[in-house]
């Protein structure tokens, strides 16, 4: 059988799942979960030694340290996959939910009710943990699931795969209603972006390029995890003892994440009293700065920022620095170079942080915090399927909720239209 | 200036625009709504002779008549418009309201507040009452719009949105807010499709063939309002008088709308004592009966449906009849032939009802009543920019509310993570 054949065979099967995980109980799916979870543990080994295979390999292709970090599987991060679906199971099931109850004048009741979205594709690089979470987050949310992991990952994914289905069976759901696309070449996403009889959603989930590639090329609605370049503007009215530290926590605390802070925007007046003693702080952790002709004058280890820098999603321990005439040119800035995901303002004055509120348009906008709060745990949604810097659907951290959509339910006893 | 040019212009323009009119009071809008009223009442004269040039040319080219009668714009259809802008200025600002707020352990107030869009692209086709409907609804609701109409109605919309714009101005409200596309170019939609960094959803709105067009090409999110196949199943514990009357309603009263029903679903226990009442209430209201084997048997005046009847929209005095064995059967059915608009059960049975309401995978889903009822009036939400078939961020009629997305923001003393 072809790929083709097998892709579509998946999904028309997936949608067929769809319809019956729809309706299953809370208590099912929760039992199903705490199985899942249970299976990890008990197959760590066995999980270890798949694992082991897609090191080899990528080691053997030369793929570098980072890589190989997010791809590797050990008995800390099984439990930690294990513990993720014990507390999606505790979480509170949307699905069913009245979001909206109208007696209209004729005597209709219109129910406006939550539902799952129906079949849901990931695809994914090489974090063999996103192969849990996904389908710990669809099968309580109702949804079913394909999956397509990067092919460096892909004894791990079989491996984590089988175990959580074989729970699937024990508890009598279809077995269709999670799935793996085995098929490591890179046609079987493109496939899988044309079935939109039968896919509802995508989600990609991974780096700038395979992020570019599914937008590019899906026929099915995409939400997209994009980039985190993240901004705080520290204003002339900030309280500089707070900046410094929400600054440092920004940058430094897992540089790494996309809520993490990439660009410093410095009103003018703080150049002398904050701006140095930032800095001191920021390099004295391993920051390296790369900054605008006024602070490499008064900076000697700041290099000079080029325009690409301003759109540069670092991850890393790299900062930019930018020093703005006031709140106007720092909404500029952000304007022109954000990329939707989290900015803050630090200020005492109500009326700039009330104006940063509502001028920057972005998932996540916050007055005297550190933007590595926008998370779904942080924001109490349990769990999260990423951070969406699309506007249409969800925004921000996806939780199960953002998993759903909505149908009416109308009652009438035999209402007509005149 | 080349069409790509222009056509790019607009949009950035339109973007800048809507960052000012997402922060523009309630009242300011509501003024420009009445101003915009009043001016389409003024100026009535005007715009039928405008109108009359498009019907004109449409007329040369031979168009259908029902192409001409959508396309005339006459004193009745003009009040209608302008009413249609007071209403839209009557309804509550959706911008602004906080729809959740949480106070974290750790002190963090987060509010989730809604938000317009951004800029919302309209393509559609020779329906003039769309440009002034579009700006209503995209203007309340905080929208910056792009409309891009059909070629024939081009005199028509450029002489309603000169009118509109000009209140526009008068309440020193960016006029970039509301745009219209003159190229009546074919490509000028691929350009608009591929703005993804300045339009954030585009609505098409006119026939399948646009509409598939639309979404095969989009760069930009689509929200689609397709076909409307809908059914009424008539069960074998039904209320056979009530489902007498709401079948015939569903169907003759108003045929040509998406909302009316298509195909019949008759249980076989019906097929003697309320098919052949029902069918001749039908056929005596000029209703074309296609239909299975088993009625067409019975009913001399029935054509055998093909194959591709059941998934035809009629919008026209045409049935598909179809008898099914059970509840199972229909439901296969409708899975397989609907479009995920609306359908209803006519029942007594309320495990029956619970069953098709839960099964049933359209936007609105009814029992015991007309799925004529499938519209933003109907339903309480004032106004509607149609009917969405699509599952992400809108389903079913799609008011102002359906017209925003949210934003986090976030109230912090200092917080940061650890």
């Amino acid at each position: 059988m072809d790929n083709k054949q097998e892709i579509l065979n998946i999904a028309k099967k997936a949608k067929k799942a769809s319809r019956v995980l729809a309706v299953v109980s809370e208590t099912v799916k929760n039992k199903t979960l705490l199985c899942m979870a249970d299976s990890l543990i008990k197959n760590t080994a066995g999980l270890i030694r798949a694992n082991e295979k897609d090191l080899h390999q990528a080691k053997r292709r030369g793929k570098p340290s980072a890589f190989l970090d997010r791809l590797v599987l050990n008995e800390k991060r099984i439990a930690q996959m294990s513990e993720s679906l014990k507390s999606v199971a505790t979480l509170k099931d949307p699905v069913g939910e009245v979001i909206k109850s109208t007696r209209r004048p004729n005597g209709l009741l219109i129910k406006k009710v939550r539902v799952p979205i129906g079949v849901v594709a990931i695809i994914y690089e090489a974090r063999p943990g996103v192969t849990s979470d996904s389908i710990g987050l669809c099968l309580k949310s109702g949804n079913a699931v394909i999956l397509r992991g990067g092919r460096e990952a892909i004894n791990s994914n079989i491996a984590i795969f089988n175990i959580l289905r074989r729970c699937l069976v024990k508890y009598k759901l279809p077995p269709a209603a999670i799935n793996l696309v085995k098929s490591t070449d890179r046609k079987a996403i493109d496939i899988l972006l044309s079935l939109k009889e039968f896919i509802d959603l995508v989600i990609p989930r991974g780096g700038q390029g395979l992020i570019e590639l599914v937008e590019r090329k899906s026929m099915i609605p995409v939400i997209k995890h994009y980039k985190g370049i993240c901004h705080i503007y520290v204003d002339n009215q900030a309280d500089l003892s707070l900046a410094r530290k929400v600054v440092f926590n920004a940058k430094v605390q897992r540089p790494g994440v996309c809520n993490a802070m990439e660009t410093l925007l410095v009103h003018q007046a703080l150049v002398r009293e904050f701006l140095p003693i930032m800095l001191n702080d920021l390099q004295a952790a391993g920051v390296e700065i790369r900054a605008d002709a006024q602070v490499c004058k008064m900076n000697k280890a700041a290099k000079r920022a080029t325009e690409r820098d301003w759109s540069t999603e670092y991850l890393d321990l790299i900062l930019s620095v930018k020093v703005v005439r006031d709140l106007k040119e720092a909404l500029e800035h952000i304007s022109r170079y954000g990329s939707g995901h989290s900015d803050a303002i630090i200020t005492e004055n109500r009326t700039k942080a009330k104006e940063f509120l509502t001028k920057v348009d972005s998932a996540c906008v916050y007055v005297n915090a550190s933007t590595r709060f926008t998370d779904g745990y942080e924001f109490g949604l349990g769990a999260e399927m990423g951070i969406s810097t699309d506007k249409l659907h969800a925004r921000g951290p996806m939780g199960l909720e953002e998993l759903t959509t909505y149908k009416y339910e109308i009652f009438g006893r035999g209402q007509i239209r005149s």
